[in-house]
């Protein structure tokens, strides 16, 4: 996107120019990881990394960007030649696109001149955040259909375009069958899907001759709306439709209740259709859906073969965010040797060194515990942060989004049952190594005299 | 954007053929609108018309995206082509920015082609979510802050950047006095902001070197982050810097606190910093900050002069959606008259007919009630829809962001206390003029049948 270099928060830019003028040349490690699951969550599916590496590969500083920030009197003609100049030169480390992960274990971990690394900050953020989110909240509401089919119909209350293209990709990720949004559709090669609205019907003069006339053109791809006026009158005006498809050899594809009690309404609907013969016909449910109403309508027998959910999925309404952060944590010194830092703010402390993640399974293959150490590290179990950017080039060929999924769904099977709990919390244990809680302990002690230490 | 053109719902789609082969000269009216307060909301706040009505005028079908529609093998040669030379030419009446609404009034009225009409939806739905969902929510802040300042600190957080921007704009429009988006900036001349990263400490021998280069450079621009280490301590380094600063003729803009007890530490570091005559030398405040906290905050005296508040605010994390719905309210009949229509299914009625807002103020000028009737009502009141655009075209000038944010200043005064109250939802009273109660009652009874009518 034309300016998106600008993208970021004023301060990654003040500090930059501060870095620019002192210290250029120092390299950083940073790593971006959430602290806290959010509620009823057991896991995160990480989500945005191919965003990420194509935005690294592609940021510069357009004369118009650099005009504006020329504007703001902040910044000097050195520093503003060298953004003109700007070319991402870093090596990111990350987790798969549809990894399960956990708390401080990071996600996305960049070393690069501290410059750089700095100047990233806020689009890595934002791009982690949001389609981790929805990637995370996505999954359990396809856990929830077990064996029946989803979609993603959330574009018209997501916050925003981006956050609606983003949502139909992590949903399907998460294993979504597909999406109503076209453009989604376009860009991800992801099935689109659609039914019709309320207004269709309510334009003709009848029902009836709302459902003729989608049928007469769409045919087999059909899927009637039954509750503009009166579901059960609905349903038989679409057996009317039905019956008039047969006669042309088609088969109506669906109907939708999108309102009303959808487990006594279902079961009343699938013994109607199938004591006319329409038991081909599909029952679509929609409205207001999440992963706890999908789960209750399933376990009360709803003869509901696939669900469209929106807002609740797209958004993640119940817990919109991933309190993602990005902290430093090691940093060189003029001889070029990294020196291993964190942060000792009450509740906020934050682990020292260059990191790596190791799972260890079980005999039988399901995920036993993580291990969070350093890179350097012998220990047992695979490590799971790979290198993804060396030098500013994308070094992996990307995964399509199949592939993803497929990913995501095998690491499902291996996570035990009790993390894919809908409503309870189980901890899946993050241990620290031997050796980084030393390093912790050490630098802890180090540090507390640092703040008071003259220049 | 290039392809926003196909950010819409198959079905809009699949409904605008079906129109196309059966009805194209039809006309229709819709209202977008929402039927519920988001809780502890007793008001929306209107955001994000310009987008809509730019969107209007620009939108149009590039063979690209008519090549992808066609892959699909769902829509007809005539249709495509009818798409080839889309554009919109309805009216548009609407509420302006920074006005005050409440359920069941429409935000935007849409008359056009009942076909142009449907391909809009999504789009029109959501933007108004968006930009709706963050001015109700920042308000909601800025009424919290009274007289001190508050800045958008969302970027990091905000699901995708297209809501980043959005919320620095609705933010604004709500009374924040910057934000820390550099593009947001940029693209809505709103004052952008920043301070430093713990990061930016870390990255120092000292904490005393890292504020002693950032003022170097930044001089009376710097806000010192104290948290990194300790907040006491970094208030020590802090007034070294001051005093440095002081030496030539400089003065310090102030210092930032990001965790720990606020009131206590704001207390505290407000008489640190006067005994040493830095009365000048602001606070500013940020970490995980909403309405109530900061609420609270001032209830308790804490001398704070400034709020850097992000993701609850952007995110509008307790409420993240407005459940915005976009209904018919009138088609055309085959002799191009009008004719009213509603929706029945449960809880989900609509009302009938193009209608207009009536608000009645007091006689001192506070807002009494509004009157939900028909546009050629005369009824008492100010009416709030105004007509926008005619036939395709914008008809009024924008106004700038400042003036939208003057004129939500005004609208916020002329609310009553009980309607700005934080945790207690007050129900403004929105009555249904006696001719849209007639219409709506007359036009339910007529439609119970229409359903089961043949063709």
């Amino acid at each position: 996107m034309k300016g998106i270099c600008l993208l970021l928060d004023l301060y990654e830019l003040t500090m930059a120019q501060s870095y620019f003028e002192t210290k250029k040349d120092i390299l950083a490690t940073f790593d971006l990881f959430s602290r806290n699951l959010p509620k009823n969550r057991s896991f995160f599916v990480a989500s945005g990394l191919e965003d990420i590496l194509r935005y690294l590969e592609d940021l510069s500083f357009d004369s118009e960007s650099l005009n504006f920030l020329e504007s703001q009197k902040l910044f000097s003609r050195g520093f503003l030649d060298y953004l003109s100049k700007f070319k991402f030169t870093g090596t990111i480390f990350a987790l798969r696109e549809g990894e399960i992960f956990f708390p401080n274990e990071p996600i996305i971990r960049v070393t690069a001149p501290i410059i750089e690394a700095q100047i990233i900050e806020s689009y890595l953020l934002n791009t982690i955040n949001l389609q981790t989110t929805v990637a995370t909240k996505a999954v359990r509401c396809v856990l929830a259909v077990k064996d029946k089919g989803i979609y993603d119909f959330s574009l018209r209350r997501t916050q925003g375009f981006d956050a609606g293209l983003k949502a139909a990709r992590s949903s399907y990720i998460a294993g979504c069958k597909g999406t109503s949004n076209v453009l989604a559709g376009k860009t991800y090669k992801i099935p689109i899907v659609g039914t019709m609205a309320h207004s269709y019907v309510m334009s003709f003069e009848s029902e009836l001759e709302a459902f003729s006339t989608f049928s007469e053109i769409f045919s087999e791809n059909s899927i009637l709306l039954l509750d503009t006026y009166d579901n059960l009158k609905g349903l038989e005006n679409a057996i009317l439709v039905a019956k008039e498809l047969e006669k042309k050899g088609k088969k109506l594809k669906g109907v939708r209740l999108d309102s009303g009690d959808l487990v006594r309404l279902s079961k009343k609907i699938r013994r109607i259709l199938d004591k006319n013969q329409l038991n081909y016909v599909k029952i679509f449910a929609s409205g207001n859906l999440d992963e706890y109403k999908i789960h209750h309508l399933l376990k009360q027998d709803a003869p509901i073969d696939d669900f469209g959910v929106g807002t609740n999925m797209g958004v993640s309404v119940d817990s919109p965010y991933t309190d993602v952060i990005y902290k430093i944590s090691e940093v060189s010194n003029k001889d070029g040797q990294f020196l291993p830092t964190m942060k000792l703010s009450r509740g906020k402390v934050t682990y020292p060194g260059r990191k790596q993640i190791y799972r260890i399974k079980d005999k039988d293959g399901f995920y036993k515990e993580d291990i969070l150490g350093l890179e350097d590290e012998k220990l047992e179990g695979e490590p799971l942060l790979f290198c993804a950017m060396k030098d500013g080039r994308i070094i992996f060929p990307f995964p399509t989004l199949d592939e993803i999924r497929q990913y995501l769904k095998e690491n499902l099977k291996r996570l035990p049952l009790k993390f894919k709990e809908l409503k309870r919390r189980s901890i899946y244990p993050v241990k620290i190594s031997p050796l980084l809680q030393k390093l912790t302990r050490d630098l802890e002690k180090a540090l507390k005299t640092r703040s008071t230490r003259g220049i």
